[in-house]
């Protein structure tokens, strides 16, 4: 009997459709020798829609959502869209209503990427970023807009409960990883009480890890260390914005954007989770079929691992690395891309 | 008749004393060449006198500080002072009773200084840094402290004046370089609220100044081109939080945090000014005469400028530029590098 896994396909906007349609083909080739299958549930949810119907996630749609096994997502946002309403309105209600609290963000320098970095370093760390609070939560708001005498807010919101089960989940990360090594990240000279939650939260749950080492590092602190030593990092915990920025310098120094990959996971399984590139739609190069297929294909490995198929998950990304580091100069397409990892996966 | 400038200086805490007795040694020789001197009033404010009488910055100090000509300040913190005390309650006091909106942060990678990027990119932009709103404001707090219940909130608070008055700024600091070019970094896509006020105020500020081009970048996608692309970067205006991120990204891609400069800035001249390294107080290695005291004589390049010193600003530069070029691999003492730069000055 043919296991059958259903998925969530939301390509969203831009370089999203292309990049989900490579990402789903070698999802189903290395399912098809698992003996298994996907079975998709496509939604054209982002600019199109919201165009034509004003409707940025349905309430039905997302009920419809919670019955799958995971989501696959290719990216949100475009010029045409006021900036902010598809990512909060889609992507962000999405990780906020499905209490993705584990924004999850490994960064590895695999051997034929290209890092910006003098020395190429070994780079192998993962970003545990909080995915459901801090100042993500939409609790901003503004008056007096548009004249002189305007004040706008943001609050960001931080919790006993939110910073421990993430803190929890990203000791646990440490404890199956080789180094052992957590680091927290946040602002706690300037932003003391949500600085001071996280800080004594780690403390806190430390002694249940007691094989875990820990450090601390001011998010300045860290941007440094991610470009003069990023081989100190193990796990990173961190705030939800500290994350975002962190991960795209982390993406960056690890051959770009292209090839970082994320899940936006519930460690208790009660939501289906969901996998999705670090990089945007990428407008600018949208339809013409040069964007990098890799971040969204190493985002199905992340999905076939929280799936349970881990050993699936590592063909796919044992395909991405013998591709980057088989890989020519010359640029490849979308398509072409796509092909040579699912050669490398079938060979 | 020789010109007097009242300077106060506030060594602080860690390497902060002996980074800035060479920057004043340097500060000295170039005013007396100039036949002028600085009469310093010293301030023994930090760890020290808040471990002996709990005073962080009292209000007469801060009184007498008001009648100054400008402040050169060293590094603020320790780890024997609960984390946040002296920096919200010293450096941010100072930045936000004196009004500092503007915190000037020059980013240039001179010939000798080391990057930790390949290919040696040229990188020469100024961070024009909001100082007094933001997710500093300190308007943060928490309930149920301690309990499983704990919620800490942190506001950030964005003004249109506030931000309106930066922005000016930074477009007359574009207008005065040879590119002419703004970038505009925030998060509007998440915080829609203060970001859409930062974007309109860009978009409303930018006819005054016609010859300056502008572009808006997430701060997330920013440290991306920070490390991959930083010659794109002419002037960047960003807000309080994502201008100390950067800043620290910005220093490590052009020879670290040895070497970056800052200044305080109220471009109304109602208060004093006050400059600083942007590195903090190294408790690590403080007290054996390594810390690289070049940020700290930058900070005085910066300061002399602000006093309509320009000449003797690009002496102090042109000094430092010189002994990074033709420094050897070994280490340096801070003294020997206050000697050096003072030899280049004098020679
Ligand atoms: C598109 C945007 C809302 C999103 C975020 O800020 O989380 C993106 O930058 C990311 O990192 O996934
Ligand atoms: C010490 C700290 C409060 C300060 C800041 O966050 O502004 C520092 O990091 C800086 O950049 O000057």
């Amino acid at each position: 009997m043919t296991q059958t896994y259903r998925i969530a396909s939301i390509p969203g906007d831009g370089i999203g459709p292309e990049v989900v349609a490579e990402a789903r083909t070698v999802l189903d080739a290395v399912l098809a020798s698992e003996g298994a299958r996907a079975d998709y549930a496509d939604y054209d949810l982002g600019a199109r829609r919201w165009h034509a119907t004003g409707e940025t996630l349905p309430d039905s749609v997302l009920e419809e959502l919670r019955g799958v096994d995971a989501i696959l997502l290719g990216a949100v946002g475009d010029p045409s869209v006021p900036s902010g309403v598809l990512e909060r309105g889609l992507l962000l209600r999405l990780r906020f209503e499905l209490d993705h609290y584990v924004n999850l963000r490994p960064s590895k320098l695999f051997a034929g990427a290209t890092t910006p970095l003098a020395g190429s370093p070994q780079i192998d760390f993962v970003v545990v970023r909080e995915g459901t609070e801090g100042p993500y939560v939409g609790n901003g708001g503004a008056i007096r807009v548009g004249t002189p005498h305007e004040v706008a807010n943001e609050v960001s919101v931080n919790t006993a409960y939110g910073v421990e089960r993430v803190v929890r989940d990203a000791f646990a990360r440490a404890q199956r990883r080789e180094r052992k090594h957590l680091t927290l990240v946040h602002k706690n000279n300037v932003l003391v009480h949500a600085g001071h939650l996280w800080a004594r939260t780690v403390a806190a749950v430390a002694p249940e890890f007691p094989d875990v080492t820990t450090d601390y590092l001011h998010v300045d602190a860290a941007t440094i260390f991610l470009v003069t030593k990023p081989e100190r990092f193990d796990v990173i915990v961190t705030d939800n914005l500290f994350g975002d920025i962190l991960t795209d310098l982390a993406a960056a120094v690890t051959g770009g954007i292209g090839l970082a990959a994320s899940g936006n996971v519930n460690p208790d399984r009660t939501t289906p989770s969901m996998f999705e590139p670090v990089h945007g739609s990428a407008p600018d190069i949208a339809g013409t079929g040069v964007a990098d297929p890799t971040a969204a294909i190493l985002s199905t490995a992340l999905l076939l691992d929280h799936l349970g198929l881990s050993a699936a998950a590592a063909r796919v990304e044992a395909a991405v690395e013998a591709d980057l580091a088989a890989r020519g100069p010359a640029p490849r397409s979308t398509r072409e891309v796509g092909e040579a990892v699912l050669a490398r996966l079938q060979g």
